[in-house]
């Protein structure tokens, strides 16, 4: 691994009905505006939004997968949500090195998503320590 | 709704390692951390963990389910992974209102998550928008 | 509900990696030809394949959600796997009622899925008793 | 591989509501019968039951991981449901070998399923053709 700042890992998924109801249920979060239309139909939103914690857990894909990979370990995420996402649209994650502190091994990026129309959805920052495993 | 400053909400969840293996589809985060007994016995964790974002996910329950419940819009989530989360392990979060705006019907809270121990696992914080559906 | 023989529902669904992935967990059958395409290509299928009983299971949906619907006690269920189902190949499952027993309130049905060549990958049979809830 | 006549295989495993409600997602079988206490407690049943075809897949998971395990090739599967299966109750299923015809690589199987009482819920059976994949 030989990651500078501004390095950039891309990642998108776009999130079925099927996927929001299954992770209601691995959540435990059933807040209507996930799981109702006609309710949904009546809230700010109008339509069924994908959990901001399965959006949010694209991020952790990319540092766990990705940059830096095996052997992150996570210290923080901090994330704003600024726009829903509806089901069947398309989020882009991006996640970019924005500071390395290398004695320590501590790694500051930023971990922005956005929608189809290129508005960003999640604003978000994290920290992570890479500690590959011991061979 | 009448919630004051300091009304507090506490849920528990143990994650197996099926519900981890389900998590780990659902969000693409396949970290071997996660999933791989061998693997694990050689991080510094020395045993597979649960997700951060799994855990997380029972701060978005109780905001969705109980506190404020329905009508809850997710404004921000920080969260400082402080300890691991192993297989089999009871978490309690505990979400507690540090602070009320109500002409905006904001609402700002502190979600924490512990082990069986009562050590904190995640420290966190979260705003929320209390929006109920229009009749 | 005043079925009568030869009444038919139609039911379609295309299987995700994702999906077989869940359904691997959830069922415990971790055969290899369902989730490692390098094994899967050294087998007769040459690629992976939907498991069986995911299949299988759209033929209980038919008979839980549809004809008859709520109310169906399922008595057996039988099928013969005559076709692989290949990753995002849509199925097209085809339920008729073949007998009524009306004093037993029992139907006789056949339950034959397709692939999207409208072969045939699973012939199969099933019985159910009808028993709406009492009011 | 040398199995013979009355080897046999036995696997336990006892479904969760959180289980029960993941299947009815990826089945899309949503029969209330297994996702509505209320619903469930007018039916024959009394209380919600767990879907017999998530039962099932038990079997297909002991033919596929353990006996004859991988290089199974699933031909056909009948069963008949006995009784129901409640949540959080002991299922225990029991695959048996009948009858092998070398010249064929063919294996007919017994599969029957019982609950914590040792009374059966799924009696089956199954015919697997054992095909492992070329080196």
């Amino acid at each position: 691994m030989a990651y500078k700042v501004g390095d950039k890992e891309v990642v998108k998924k776009t999130y079925t009905a099927e996927e929001v109801e299954l992770f209601a249920v691995l959540s435990t979060d059933k807040n209507p505006v996930h799981l109702d239309d006609a309710y949904s139909a009546n809230t700010v939103f109008k339509k069924r939004i994908v959990h901001g914690f399965l959006v949010g857990s694209l991020i952790s894909a990319v540092l766990g997968n990705k940059m830096p990979g095996n052997g992150s370990i996570y210290l923080s995420q901090a994330m704003s949500f600024k726009r829903p996402v509806y089901l069947n649209e398309e989020v882009t994650c991006v996640v970019e090195i924005m500071e390395i502190i290398p004695e320590k091994s501590i790694y500051k990026l930023s971990t922005n998503c956005y929608n189809s129309k290129n508005e960003i959805v999640i604003e978000g920052n994290a920290v992570i320590k890479w500690m590959p495993p011991s061979a």
